[in-house]
């Protein structure tokens, strides 16, 4: 038996995310017919983390044990192959079998990408949040300092029912600028669900001064989801990164 | 009347390039149902280029006369309501009655965009060419120093038939690399039928070792379309900025 770490990429446009749902179809639905068709054995794909309809991911992990002895070249080649246009394979190697891509993620590291401009961007418009108006990186960037540390986020998360807790780490947001793009990038331990687009929201709403920078610490000290702001769309959303 | 020079920009990847066909849908016609819609009247438009199926412009200049009293944002706005997502108005200004997109048109820049990787990108495959080998940058810039300046490229034009003359000037040629992206990069005064799609095919031929750099001087001077390179994929190729 083997267990192969596979990085993956993909455009979530035309996806119900990543997991496997049997009414909807997945990335994860769409990456186990080619592997298993590859691996010539029903294959079952452990993914990293879950993703929204419309997310992409530009590195997301899975692992998938197997009795093949295909090489990783040969699995990287085969497999891609079978993938439609906007799934791709980037890397495979054999770990031990106890690799989970799941539990030993250590963090992860998220783009939302906004296209700042009053022209929609003909290349992207599934790839970016077009925002017609100014984005004020400054205030952002201050508001943005105040969720960076180890902090309850239950105001930054859609539904949280399920989670045991809603503590997490948010090691460092960035925002950047470069022409009409707006890239805010967060690294954090873990993520609760939608966390990510309600910060990016939260942002937003602070650019157009419906929150200050400083109600941030506010926001997070009332554990209320209704106190943050808006959820920004999925399709500026990209998994980044992710870390073992 | 006014005349109009508008910037617009398009994904070349549904349309049978810019110019109008009977038979086949072609930005030209999108952008004159939309323009027309928008100044309530049949507007005739007159493109800088004419761009093959597939290209792409990240800047493509048109002009239009009208009677319209309608302001230069309103027009942009008015027209990107009415476009599809894949093409976009940059800019309109007024100018003078004499303009004229294409005569008036002092140089172009081009680029032949490269995905250099063994596996695809999921959020480009109909916007860059993929190449799965390695790009020898190196040897392809020495090749392209040889075509820069003014000379008879009818070794690198598809069909010169209908041209009064094969000489053109190159200003520059650049070529970048940024992770698995090559850039090709081509200004020039104008440019003859498939000209950049050859030189950047050529390079990679050179790339490859088909041709060596200094075999460009003898294949200008043949001119002779059959001894350049192979003609590139035309989703790689954009209209970058055009000069007036």
């Amino acid at each position: 038996m083997r267990n192969l770490k596979v990085m993956t990429a993909y455009r979530g446009t035309k996806y119900h995310g990543f997991q496997r749902q049997s009414n909807a179809l997945t990335v994860q639905e769409v990456l186990e017919r080619a592997v298993s068709k590859v691996l010539n054995e029903q294959a079952a794909i452990i993914g990293c983390s879950r993703t929204d309809t419309g997310v992409h991911a530009r590195e997301f992990c899975f692992n998938v044990k197997t009795e093949s002895k295909i090489s990783n070249i040969g699995f990287c080649r085969g497999v891609n192959g079978e993938l439609p246009e906007d799934i791709s394979i980037l890397s495979c190697e054999d770990v031990s079998l106890d690799f989970h891509a799941r539990f030993d993620c250590k963090g992860k590291e998220y783009i939302y990408k906004i296209h700042c401009s009053e022209s929609k961007d003909p290349f992207g418009s599934d790839l970016a949040f077009h925002y017609r108006r100014k984005f004020d990186i400054e205030a952002a960037k201050k508001a943005a300092a105040h969720l960076v540390g180890t902090h309850d986020f239950a105001s930054f998360c859609a539904d949280c029912t399920s989670v045991s807790t809603t503590v997490r780490t948010i090691y460092s947001i960035e925002i950047e600028n470069s022409g009409t793009s707006v890239i805010i990038l967060v690294k954090g331990d873990g993520f609760l669900y939608n966390m990510i687009r309600i910060i990016a929201g939260t942002l937003i709403d602070v650019s157009e001064g419906r929150f200050s920078p400083d109600d941030m610490p506010k926001i997070l000290a009332a554990r209320d989801r209704l106190k943050a702001g808006r959820t920004a769309m999925a399709h500026g959303l990209y998994l980044n990164k992710v870390f073992y």
